[in-house]
């Protein structure tokens, strides 16, 4: 039998009218906004505080991942696909793919097999726009910044030298990593140093995703710190008068996006933040807009636990005031054999000597879940390679710390695969196991907070700064940003912040090497090593093998 | 009476639902693809070529104009409602704004007054998502010429000196005129000279606006000059086969956009490229679609008649087999007093004698039209301060000239105000007394067609190439392009290339200093004088005034 690819599949479906999926959630075609006739965005007056508290929001994680990820997405459409198989009334809610990965080497982000949302060419292309409104507002924003520089009339006497805002473009272009700007003499602005970052790495992105509703989202843009004078003074967004042009920018992206899965169920995709340096995961708007709509919101956050649901839970439902009722942490036995030691050439053959030695990793996280107070259920994504035995050992070993471990085959049969999974989370849900705590309350010490992370969820002995981020702790402090939240930047390879030390690393300190300001999100990003804000395109770029055809058909996109 | 602004009557209007309006044009709304309630894209299906040949194209072009243009678009609308008001079936065709000049000093372009095209805030901002589009397509394409650079795998051995391709964003910042990008070590590319473009100066914009059906856009993208080899071989944007993906990114943006005036009637708004160096007027798919729909079709073109209406003929309609029926020439009694001699101060004054002497700009507008066998109509576009003498004489002079001169209400009374002016122009179509001709055929040689635009169309004794325009026509030559159109790239201000020489005048060689290829659009370039590709903000930009309340409702905007 032929595998289809996955595009192959989800044109191969027959699509429901966007009307159609949402008249499943009670909502009357006339609130719609549709983009053609699969495609929607949904007014924010459909979201219900009442309901937000009595739905059950689940948070699909995962253990530290490989390179080509565990399919945090395809569980979480898959999930959601079981769920409503065994009579629930579910719904996934999801990121926005960024054009970058799309023509680079990743691919798009809708999904995978039989577990996609569709129509999948839109998803990863320009979807409904909000990339784009994102990207054009932060670089209105970036040429307001050099207008100022240019101009006589209002000068703010920013000093160039300390612009902290860059220009975005969603695209992966690593020779805009480092430019320069405004030569060519007085007509054509103040010569300085600059460069672009890929729109997910935009403050913007965060912001959008924080934001509640358009008024918190217009004073956030305001909040954005863009840098200093040259008398050491903050100047912000709203010193340009900036934040209502770019929350006119905005006022259709803030509406979340309603499509469907393969199996015909409602699908809300919102946002797309970088999940390294930003919080990897969709808005708080989409979310709540999910728990307003069903009883099961599935949702997801980007790379492995330490780093995607650290975030999530301690900066996305603490602001949002969201009470998660489960997590499903996605395990491979890939990765397990990766963390047991397993080669780059060995990690797709049978080992249960790897699976055994790396199955620690999969514990801390368990364990790690568990200081939130909410009960996690294990999904092993499973591949053809995967033997029984190393399969039955990850479920025993979970069962002796008291976790369900669930093979998931959503890849391969969409929500007829994850019914056992579906079962196990319901189980959890309604037996009413979690009671969600954040892990620091956000107006304890930045320091305090930072080393709560590093020791509690990566396991390490202690944190140390570096003079860098010593200095950027005094700015935080003179700027009265103590009470924001830590958005950590770290290798997701790892739980400390060495890529090479896998499995479940002891003994170590983490190294904060510079902390960074994202004063309208209200977070505070230590970095621990390089952070990539700006990927390239591979020697031959995914672009190279897309065709489409003079009916518009498209092939070769993943 | 407090005046409204144009935002504001643009907000009193309640729409009719964009399905409505399609029924007026006999479209099913299965046909269409909303976006929201008063926006679809219609499916290039409905192009009918029978119907285009039956139905009655109207260019709106206009006098050589002041910097505050004497209102083409507003006419335009304004005299689509009034045919509809004497009983024709009418739809006006435009251009989509771009958002560099809404933030800037310009503002928006979707009329004003009571002829407006609405949600005037939707077409003024994101729209459709096609200018995004087109932009990424454009640095897709910049992204994949700069890691051919860095690759060692598929190198095609470009010389980066002569990358001829820039990026786009659709934004006024002059800071990025002029930059240096790939700085910072190995990891970031090659270290070149580049600038950005506003967006609707790249040459994809031009490609999607010349191109006929989907394969034919496809082509034009894989005929992208984008540079030369050391050994100065020309490459393509088919030698990174970049066109399948610029094409996948454009498969929404060449399908027109429907949407209404402030009098219900049916409006498409499509494409957006410069008028100086490009064709300045909207897609001929849209126009086709316009014709395949409606009995009159009503567009425009950029800027005075010399550039807009030569370019809108000699390579938009010769290219498309299109033929129009009138053309109507906007004149401002404010713009013929400039070019009888008023000072920038005396602008807004009545004076007849200046009127009397700026009269030579309108008649020689008037004999350039006759040369394509079109028969002119001239639309005076009234404000307050115009006197009864002026308006009078222009009348007066024209009929002397055996051309109907028709007073335009149209910013002040919407269709109301321009029945005669529409009346005038059915006049001209159903007497049958326009047999269009180009001006010069595609396959003369480069020199003579712009010797015979310079010639016929400004007046001028000859045409002066310096050193490089030379150099650039043997180049021309040696790829094989001499069958291109020719796309001037002239000043607005004037017939000549002196912008200080207004009215009529004569005894004056124009000079080509340099001449471009954009081998996508298939025209040839040639450059007289300094055009401006990449605008700046002012000192105290739009955005500053601009303000969205928390119900998302904008003022600020025009």
């Amino acid at each position: 039998m032929k595998v289809l690819s996955d595009i192959e599949i989800a044109q191969n479906k027959k699509l429901l009218h966007i009307k159609e999926i949402a008249a499943k959630l009670g909502i009357e075609e006339d609130a719609l906004e549709m983009y053609g006739k699969y495609k929607a965005k949904l007014p924010l007056t459909l979201i219900d505080e009442d309901k937000i508290k009595k739905n059950n929001l689940i948070l699909v994680t995962a253990m530290t991942p490989t390179p080509a990820g565990e399919g945090k997405t395809t569980v979480s459409i898959g999930l959601t696909e079981g769920l409503n198989k065994i009579g629930k009334q579910a719904i996934v809610v999801l990121r926005e793919p960024s054009l970058g990965p799309v023509f680079g080497i990743k691919g798009g982000a809708a999904g995978g097999g039989y577990s996609q949302v569709v129509p999948m060419e839109d998803i990863n292309l320009h979807f409904t726009g909000d990339f784009n409104a994102v990207e054009k507002a932060n670089n209105l924003l970036a040429a307001l910044i050099d207008n100022n520089l240019q101009s006589s009339c209002c000068n703010l006497n920013i000093d160039s030298r300390t612009i902290l805002w860059k220009r975005v473009i969603d695209m992966n272009d690593r020779s805009l990593r480092k430019i320069t700007i405004g030569l060519g003499g007085v007509a054509n602005g103040i010569p300085r140093e600059d460069g672009f970052n890929i729109t997910p790495a935009s403050e913007v992105m965060a912001i959008l995703c924080m934001a509640t509703d358009f008024e918190d989202l217009k004073n956030r843009l305001g909040n954005i710190l863009i840098g200093f004078t040259f008398d050491k003074k903050p100047v912000f967004a709203r010193d340009l008068k900036a934040e209502n042009a770019m929350a006119i920018l905005l006022k259709d992206a803030i509406q979340p996006n309603l499509v469907q899965t393969l199996e015909e169920n409602p699908a809300i995709i919102h946002g797309g933040p970088f999940a390294n340096i930003a919080q990897g995961t969709n808005t708080i708007i989409a979310t709540k807009m999910g728990l307003s709509l069903s009883n099961y919101v599935v949702t997801e956050a980007g790379f492995g636990a330490d780093l995607g649901a650290e975030k999530f839970l301690n900066i996305k439902c603490a602001a949002a005031n969201l009470n998660p009722k489960a997590v499903v942490l996605v395990a491979t036995i890939r990765a397990l054999r990766h963390h047991g030691g397993a080669k780059t050439e060995e990690i797709n053959t049978p080992n249960l000597h790897h699976v055994k030695a790396g199955f620690c990793n999969l514990e801390k996280h368990i364990e790690n879940i568990r200081k939130f107070n909410i009960e996690p259920v294990v999904a092993i994504n499973t591949f053809v390679n995967d033997s029984y035995e190393e399969i039955n050992f990850v479920i025993n070993h979970c069962k002796s710390l008291g976790v369900q471990a669930v093979v998931s085959e959503n890849w391969a049969k969409g929500g007829e695969g994850t019914k056992d999974l579906a079962h196990a989370v319901v189980k959890v849900v309604e037996l009413n196991k979690s009671h969600f705590e954040p892990l620091y309350k956000w107006d304890m010490p930045i320091k305090e907070k930072i080393e709560i992370i590093a020791k509690e969820i990566y396991g390490a002995d202690g944190v140390d700064f570096d003079k860098q981020a010593k200095l950027n702790l005094k700015r935080i402090d003179r700027l009265g940003f103590n009470d924001f939240a830590i958005c950590m930047a770290k290798t997701q390879k790892s739980f400390s912040d060495n890529e090479f030390l896998i499995g479940r690393p002891k003994n170590f300190v983490v190294t904060v090497r510079e902390i960074e300001i994202a004063a309208g999100a209200k977070f505070i990003i230590p970095i621990l090593g390089q952070m990539m804000r700006m990927p390239g395109l591979p020697g031959v770029p995914a672009s190279e093998e897309m065709k489409i055809d003079k009916n518009g058909v498209i092939s070769g996109l993943s």
